[in-house]
């Protein structure tokens, strides 16, 4: 039977919701259905959610994938945190009280050597939250016993709530690089959502980091998070030649690309040394490749070029535990719950300076 | 002291040399003469060497590189195989009678991290046999001790020639490519000088090997050689399709691409199933890309993509104890040194199968 | 709503028991009931289980853990093949007719570490079948649908039942030991129910396999299993020696102690090459240790000491799928049902030859 | 011809030279012949030494190995930091001026397996410096060019000295243990002269990191260094119950054995998680073993045992690099030339805090 406190757990609470899906979309706040937990879920009080832009995609619509309507889903999102209010039948390691987070793939097979190798968010049979099954746009939310992110003490919920998404697929970046302490990594894109949680990670774990952005602004956010050295795209001609000088006069070990311009693609392999790795993390505009790749840099460079999405189950926790010691610690506006709309509007409107989030307490 | 027995060494060897470099070089046998070795140095009788199409592309001068008249060099070649005839005064580790091998680079700095982590081919410091010092046409030929390849027991000349070059790069990309013996190994260009010789690695490795190529002869030659499956591009439409069909429906661990073709680049990483790496070995026509890499490919599948060139002195060795052990034959054709003329024109000339070795001795 | 041909299945069913647990043991064969599966788990039906020396501490009772009883559990076993016959109402990935498999671990949190990198056998709170759930020497006998075997085309349950435990175990020794095709794997007890597994695994991979045992017939079966070499402990004076001779002079690159004497601890380690996998799989008599380990031997040859238990579910999966391409073939002697008393009694008493499977059906 | 400033090289040079040999050996500091670099070889003036406890095995000559004399060698030392002063005739890559090191290992054969993976100093042909070849306690002192250690600006040379032996064995060990950002490591030894330098590396390296050893001012010396937590053995009943504490109570990731009593490589096993790697570093007192190795502990923890010995070319280098950072500064002593035989004596008779380091130049 399902443990619950549930005097407690309202019938409808206050969600984002897209309407008029598509390129004209808007968001509102209405009240929905609070959801009934199955027997294997657990029902997620969330106290907060990040926006992320591919919400916005799928608001949009302008990937090749299906709507959320055909889905039947409205609210996006998909980096909650919040407190688990009610659980399933079956549900044993979980109770109530327990803090979770909801990160963007909302379950897996658990039945196929993916899973099995802690690559689960590349499984074939992986949903999406936020797209296939309602997202952290709405209060109370549910979610996969078995799929459900446990927050350590210590990590509020405006931190963790970033940290499902863009932390943990930095994470995963930086683990499969299998990049050394002392090994130079350089961030195209340090200043922005993703690269600046890099650049303290890659700095927590001893590696040497050079921050690639553009501006002052960023320049000095990346010195304060760690980099020992930054490029600035707007004044340096040969921003690649430049790298190359900083790591030795050799390039850099990796080369972690946060940035979403095709331009970040074509110049990051200029800037490894032999034997370095490139990740792709980025997302160019669609249709906007990397260029014309040359085998014969790959060959004699003895080029990596791999790419990576959102973390495992446990690459979202070892981010979790570097935030808990103090060592990630995400930039982040906060946003009330009826300012939602305020917030999505900002980040589909361009630059936004770290992450948003939305307080449901507000 | 140089140990030697200096009776039987003359003054003057047989070598092929280029003549009129450049697009409309001919290659002519000539005498020239045997060096004499440094202090560091052995010289090696070759009874063998390999031609390798990158000799055709030194004497044509059609690469960015320099000339090899610009270093003094007349004979190309880097697969050479014999025995150590005399031993430069500070030599200990060599003595005349041990076999001994000639391979792409002829030596290396050993003063750098690439060199001290089994990558020395990939020092910047490492010269081109056949290039920048006279090459393995040349019967009586120079390498430094610290850099010549041991020749084991059980492998003969022929074989070892075309093992200093195509099978150490094979061996080389398969060891980094991380393949697990049970994983599938698919060859575009199974059926070439390269490729073939993968396929015997791959599949003494407890690979499963698919080959790709084209024809009937391409195809019975594959399944002699231990592939489980063929794709023949002249006769199935979506060769990826195929390729990741025969791979349990999910797609190849590793794809070798050993063709030299663009299109082989195009379409190598529709083949690899989530995680699987894409190796770069053969070299397209210069300015022939691989078509615009896709950052949501790559992104997607986890994608890697990766480029080696020839084998280390360790990676050779190994190959040549495949070799040794039965496992590793390359597929060759002879011609007696007086023919060496034609067998470069007939690599010039387009399709030949397996690799073309000249007899010192005939 | 669980989902079964509830018409085929019995309210009854034949189990091998344990009467007197203790020092006096006796297995019966009696009619249990069939169990009802949980809204989790699968019912089915074995058609073989194997026989396992650990069942039989389980019910002598002689190793420091609870006795079965303490868990209601009166059978023991964890090497079962058969096919579910009723799913539970949450079990979305298992359909009655599936092939599955029993393995000596009931289940895992997979909420931990371990769990999520793939080493589900050793989390704290993983239950072993047998004894702290009913085994597979009971007919009809559940399991987590999350934890149970998939078993693949061509392989029939009297190979499979052996690979649940003792496959596995030594192809997860194999897998961590690193070795990589080419190199020396020595399996001292390479006759023995997990030893030839071994020696089929190493061979299958590529590795060059030297047997140690006693006696010609344990001879005559590894050579025939794939084995280079032999040496006989009844007959050659300095074993290690003797190994070290035929590994090139160096020694191995992996000693797999699938034997279960504290002699062949303290040999191993004298068989190893410089940075030689030492690993630990079979257990010698309780209190007996494997002497006087020394440090100073394992620095000086950069010895690496590991030990291993039963593999997880993917470890399970890939040394299934040897044995579906054929090269894993446990060697087993059949028993019926009704004789599954003189089995155990066969087994307690001493050696035998392979693995002991008892069929269901005859 | 040799490169030199002849004018400047003495014809002899001070040196701390073995007296009376064995059990009852003095230390005096003597006039010796400057020796003449053969054609590979540098010749170094060093400007310090450190003084190591091997230094003291060689002259009482209590290992089980030859006498120094045998060897014709009288000065021990191995941790040996200076300038070249002059370069052999076939020496091409160091010219005088250039800064140089002295480190255990002569030299190797480079023409071995383990010479060509970065593991030259198990090399079975690798001979001693300070024991086969006259060590750092002489002035001028021979190397083999290409087994030279560069020193990179920004490390003295009495920090250099330290760092030739201790610095490079723990950095070899962290290394060789694959202990990941985040992980913990445990330093049995923290507070002696390996120990407090495996404590700032595995810091640097973004681990976390606890010191288990004796006293208040060891403790302050390990918090100061970057310690986590310490643990007192002095005043801690069960040390190892209490690191598992520390370290999430499941122990830690890594346990670095760099005290040199048996009864640290008692307890390490307990202190590691699963999986955990127990690394071998200090040696215990001749004779005296780590117990009963216990075959069950080590199956059922997934327990890695590994022992590694003095860090390559390479891992010296690295370790250097973290030095040149100030992330790895050694405590050290230093003592004029004069006073050689006073820290010889103040060594041996026990407990020295840091290293030992003689200054050629005061």
């Amino acid at each position: 039977m399902a443990q619950t406190g549930d005097a407690e757990i309202p019938k409808t609470c206050k969600a984002g919701v897209v309407v008029n899906e598509g390129p004209d979309f808007k968001l509102a706040v209405e009240d929905v259905p609070v959801p009934e937990p199955g027997p294997n879920d657990v029902l997620i009080k969330l106290n907060a959610t990040g926006i992320c832009y591919s919400d916005i995609h799928y608001m949009l619509n302008d990937l090749p994938i299906p709507k959320m309507s055909v889905f039947g889903v409205r609210s996006p999102g998909h980096e909650g945190a919040g407190v688990v209010v009610k659980v399933g039948s079956n549900v044993t390691n979980w109770k109530v009280g327990d803090r979770a987070g909801i990160k963007p793939a909302y379950d897996a097979c658990f039945d196929c050597e993916l899973c099995w190798s802690g690559k689960e968010t590349y499984c074939p049979q992986s949903p999406q939250i936020g797209l296939q099954f309602p997202g952290s746009y709405q209060q109370y939310v549910l979610s996969p016993a078995r799929y459900t992110q446990r927050i350590p003490e210590g990590v509020d919920d405006f931190v963790a709530g970033p940290i499902m998404c863009s932390g943990s697929t930095i994470y995963s970046s930086i683990k499969e690089s299998g990049l050394k302490p002392g090994d130079w990594a350089v961030f195209p894109g340090a200043g922005g959502g993703v690269g600046h949680m890099g650049v303290q990670l890659a700095r927590a774990m001893g590696m040497r980091v050079v921050g690639v952005d553009g501006g002052d602004d960023k320049k000095e956010l990346c010195m304060k998070l760690g980099c020992e050295a930054f490029v600035d795209f707007t004044k340096v001609t040969d921003v690649a030649a430049e790298v190359v000088k900083i790591c030795d006069g050799k390039g850099a070990h990796g080369i972690f690309i946060t940035a979403t311009s095709a331009s970040a693609y074509k110049t990051a392999p200029m800037m490894a040394r032999i034997g370095g790795k490139v990740m792709c993390i980025g997302l160019p505009p669609p249709g906007d490749g990397f260029g014309e790749a040359n085998p014969l840099l790959f060959i004699g460079k003895n080029l990596h070029m791999i790419g990576t999405k959102v973390g495992s189950l446990l690459d979202t926790q070892k981010a979790l535990e570097f935030a808990a010691r103090g060592l990630l610690k995400p930039i982040y506006e906060v946003f009330p719950l009826a300012k939602m709309p305020d917030a999505v509007a900002k980040l589909q409107a361009g630059k936004v300076a770290g992450r948003l989030v939305v307080d449901f307490n507000s």
